[in-house]
């Protein structure tokens, strides 16, 4: 079952706006998209991977986003692209667009009187915005947003309800930041003293490029002295953290729950998994791709897939693995004693 | 120290609640529930598991919830249960019982007009109910709480301060979402263009069945195209990530921190430790019991108990166990080699 | 590029104000503190590290905050402290002192009736303070701070916007609390029946001792009985769970990500690395150092340092590594015995 779309195309008007060809009944109406596997006539679907090839001759989809080379083994109605998952992510845009933004001011939203809020930006119940505090045209704050004292926020933002943005912090233009995402708070920063931590004051900022998207209940520091950085296209998932004075390139990904500690700075257009962990005061190299669960305690200098997950097992034979992991050095040291005194005695 | 129980009950009432037998004096009257180690004299407590039978011999507990079995060592006032921490958890229930709601809509919570309250629901300050919402009897919506257009709340849920539900979800009856928890975020789904990444909309909804619980700061992603599901009676620890069209069987419980990347499919009655991580696209079988900090990386086909942890060890130890473990390929290269060349010198 | 000062010091005053000596121009004036790297003529830096003296040569620093020994390589101006480090942090504190707080109850905070407010307190707009709640002297709650029926905040706190403090927890003078933490949200604890889960109420508080500073979007969970409690000095950075009933000792230091299951009792003066998961009902010795994203399954009895980290590889070498390693007993069992053969038949 998927969710219908907001708008209905036929295929004619559908192959137009992706400026792509087409075969098949020009008339033919779209009411949603689905996958491959549970589609129905009035649905469109695509087929990125060849692996799903056999579903081909088994789907009932109406039509098919597919690449010129796939749609030789298919003979139904087919939009052709060299990129048939992005001409999907397209499609969506097209099918299901984002309601247009009703300009407001809810007389429940409190806005520092020095706060400069464009007014075609649209501020919903509950909001609150610092003084100084820079709104661009078109952009929404959903209930609850606070935006802080000095916080710049470019055009076409979109904040859901309940994000923070502090530390004077400067977003530029078509971000999406999502339900209760922290922007700005403070590093973790103390010096050790004998009367326990003494806190050192985190006075750097945030500074997020064009595009990005920032996942539910993340949290990015403020930089210590310096500021934080993500370059444009950057797009994070929920629950990741990300440490003081951190620096991320432009259109890298990175996916839930991982964390970056202190001062690391990654590349350019890298892939992360979920639940990696970074240490603190790395470089990662432009392209770098992680996969989930890793721990990155070195540099990476050059681009690669790395990994150092484990994946899981029957629970007893894994107890016996470790157990046996943990006896290495002594089994090792035995067999190497063995063998040199078999090799010695038999040489003689 | 223990909390004072809300309500005093007496033994006799306690054990008729229950519906148990008892021994003692029925007007034992208790103030608290406590573990048999600190219990006081007018404090309940109980025993399960038959490693703390040594304690039965010392608590000073008033009395006890116990099974007929260990009874037997047990001279003191008791309740007879064959499943103590159930009883247990039931003797909470009535000692420290859910104050009644009073209905409410304070005069600063804002309701779209066209918003279905129901008149016994409890809707506290600064609460924004969206377009088309329907929320059910007895539900109690706490400061700050955010329902988006379209959103079911079924009856006697019970939403803590600054929880969002978003993107039309379905919340099914008698369910808790702890503070600041975001159910229904877009799902993280890009396409990688020569461009960047184009956003691919995130039109599903989240499902989730009654007497479902989530914890603070959980996120529930909405579906890409099809629903996320969690079935009836799922238990969800605190920062949990869930991603876009997981589908989670009833009765399962998944501790803190724990990340389940799209599309993955979990079985019902699964019990899933803390900060483990699951890719996508995986499906998990009716009754897995997963270790924490595991990584689930392929279908489980077979309940069982799974893990991949790596119990930690002094740091010098370690560190030599790894560099072991990545040159092994070399060492067992080699051995064999020894092997094999005193095996043949030594059969010719 | 640093955050410029928010009051300008000259180095005389900035060495009476630490209590240090100094050498160099008194009048010379620091308009903000940086790396050594980085850092200009009217900004000041130090030195902690012996592994970044070469950088004495070259730093532009207008002067230096660095050891007695350090010194001696080093003839610009310069403050001598024995821990430099901490000197640092203080003089980050003169430079980039908190504003004062304006006390001021918004009209837009809704404050129980029998709460008691010290009049000193600063509560934002959209601040809900329950019945019997205490705030005290230069409390500053922040837009959205959410505190329940009987919280106790002690002096000088400050509570970030969308905070929320439950279940009448205590927290005790000059606390701060980052963002969209929750304090004192249920613990997660059910007893299994033949019917699901029953919950079981959870009736404890969270006690927070001072100078605690919690990071964003963490969870701290209520006693399930008893109450979770974390001592004097105790640092926690973000996204960190805390389970029911976790005690944790004074000047303790936990990074992000890091999760401790429920009923585990941790030290004093540890430092405790990111994403590192605690199973529940352990004891960890005072001064136990544990390295990010290990697993502890056991209790740590003495003090020291604790991994079981694997360090990410290229994924193809670790893939074979893996392999081996879950092939290493059917391998050694093999070695051992090729090994004894070739050992008994050249001893034969």
């Amino acid at each position: 079952m998927s969710a219908p779309a907001r708008v209905v195309y036929t295929l004619q008007e559908l192959a137009v706006a992706l400026g792509l060809p087409y075969r098949g009944d020009a008339a033919l109406q779209f009411r949603a998209m689905a996958p491959l596997s549970s589609a129905q006539e009035d649905e469109l679907s695509f087929l990125q991977d060849s692996k799903y090839l056999p579903l081909l001759a088994q789907t009932r989809a109406g039509a098919l986003i597919l690449s010129p080379e796939h749609a030789e083994q298919y003979d139904g109605a087919a939009i052709w692209s060299e990129n048939p998952y992005a001409s999907f992510a397209q499609a969506m845009q097209f099918l299901y667009p984002e309601k247009a933004l009703t300009p407001w001011r809810s007389p429940d939203a409190r806005i520092a009187a020095d706060a400069d809020v464009d007014p075609s930006a649209r501020v919903e119940d509950f909001v609150q915005i610092g003084s100084g505090a820079k709104i661009g045209p078109g952009v929404w704050l959903e209930s609850g947003v606070v935006i802080g004292p000095g916080v710049e926020i470019g055009a076409a933002c979109h904040l859901y309800p309940g994000v923070k943005v502090l530390a004077e912090s400067r977003i530029a233009e078509h971000c999406i930041i999502h339900s209760n995402a922290v922007i700005g708070a403070d590093g973790f920063g103390f010096a050790q003293t004998e009367a326990g931590y003494e806190k050192i004051p985190q006075v750097g900022r945030v500074i997020l490029g064009a595009r990005v998207e920032i996942g539910a209940n993340t949290c990015i520091d403020r930089g210590a002295l310096a500021d934080t950085i993500l370059g444009d296209g950057v797009k994070i998932d929920n629950l990741v953290q990300i440490g003081h004075n951190v620096v991320i390139g432009a259109d890298t990904v990175i996916a839930g729950q991982t964390g970056i500690a202190g001062s690391t700075r990654i590349g350019c257009r890298c892939r992360i998994g979920g639940q990696v962990g970074f240490a603190g005061h790395l470089n990662i190299a432009d392209g770098t791709v992680i996969a989930g669960q890793s721990a990155i305690t070195h540099d990476i200098r050059q681009a690669g897939v790395y990994s150092g997950v484990i994946p899981a097992q029957d629970a007893r034979t894994w107890r016996r693995t470790i157990a046996q992991l943990n006896r290495l050095d002594g089994i090792l040291r035995r067999l190497r004693g063995a063998a040199k005194a078999a090799h010695d005695s038999s040489s003689t």
